[in-house]
């Protein structure tokens, strides 16, 4: 994995991609399967909604760090099955023979054969909605993945593939953020 | 257009597609494009992100509904002349040529060339973050478009269309939400 200016987080955020989110409490990792994700802002912050049902909540409310790793598609399934099931009753790093690497500024785990993982740090909490807002710290690619497909989660138990990329570039030069 | 089931809401949002998010104020109506969306819950709440910089950011503030229209990737184009522009200057829908009826529960119009629009009611603005809490109230679907590849934004100026779509339902029958 090899770090990445943090403005390019957008990249990975925004084309609203099925992310592992992944926690380690002081005892335990986990690793979640989440698809409500979206920036919020150019300065690499965003947000993801979740909830209590959720075993990585609790760490999260506690630490307030994770890490946020895009898989490729070749990693569809196993993203399924980590969706379906729970940290309370496995160890899914070991049952999905998930590859890491220690974060740098958190403690949560790097999915090394994801697309990008970003180093997150949580800002607020938005109890009303269980919005967690967090800043993105520290950007690491996979350079095998360079061109690598992301997933869509439609909700209803399908996923959509990246197709065709268009350029457009050009017409917005304008309107493109710093860094991008 | 034809009115669906509310809970297929999430099929329109959760992919993470580019959006346009149509107002109307009392005087003027308009569109705007977003790419920063994502669902909240399985009853119908979701959030976008944006901010005063956008004309359309006042008349949400003001009359707290909008629609949003998912548009196909025939779209493309057209949403991207829409983000370069600003209500402010142009009349967007005589600009783009943009066919629309009314919306039968907020006075904001539905983009009838969309694959879905949802007529939503703000039910919180999270000030700090700027982030608009929704309820989404009638969801329509243009027929026509049910096959459309949406599009999704890199936030580099480039776009995704959607690809190929996986089918997992029996595999994650006990987490699909009712009416999916």
């Amino acid at each position: 994995m090899k770090q990445a200016p943090i403005e390019e987080f957008l990249k990975y955020i925004e084309p609203g991609p099925l992310a592992l989110l992944t926690t380690f409490d002081g005892k335990k990792k986990n690793v979640m399967t989440i698809s409500w994700i979206m920036p919020i802002s150019w300065d690499a912050c965003f947000t993801i909604a979740t909830g209590p049902w959720n075993y990585s909540y609790k760490s999260l409310v506690k630490t307030r760090e994770c890490a946020v790793c895009i898989p490729p598609a070749n990693m569809l399934e196993t993203a399924i099955g980590i969706g379906c099931s729970s940290g309370a009753d496995i160890d899914k790093f070991k049952n999905f023979k998930l590859n890491y690497i220690s974060g740098e500024t958190v403690k949560a785990p790097l999915l090394t054969d994801c697309i990008a993982c970003l180093e997150c740090k949580v800002l607020e909490h938005v109890k009303r909605w269980d919005l967690f807002v967090m800043r993105a710290v520290r950007l690491v690619l996979n350079e095998k993945h360079k061109h690598a497909r992301m997933i869509h989660a439609v909700g209803d138990g399908s996923f959509k593939l990246d197709g065709d990329t268009k350029n457009y570039r050009a017409l917005m030069k304008n309107k493109l953020p710093p860094g991008l």
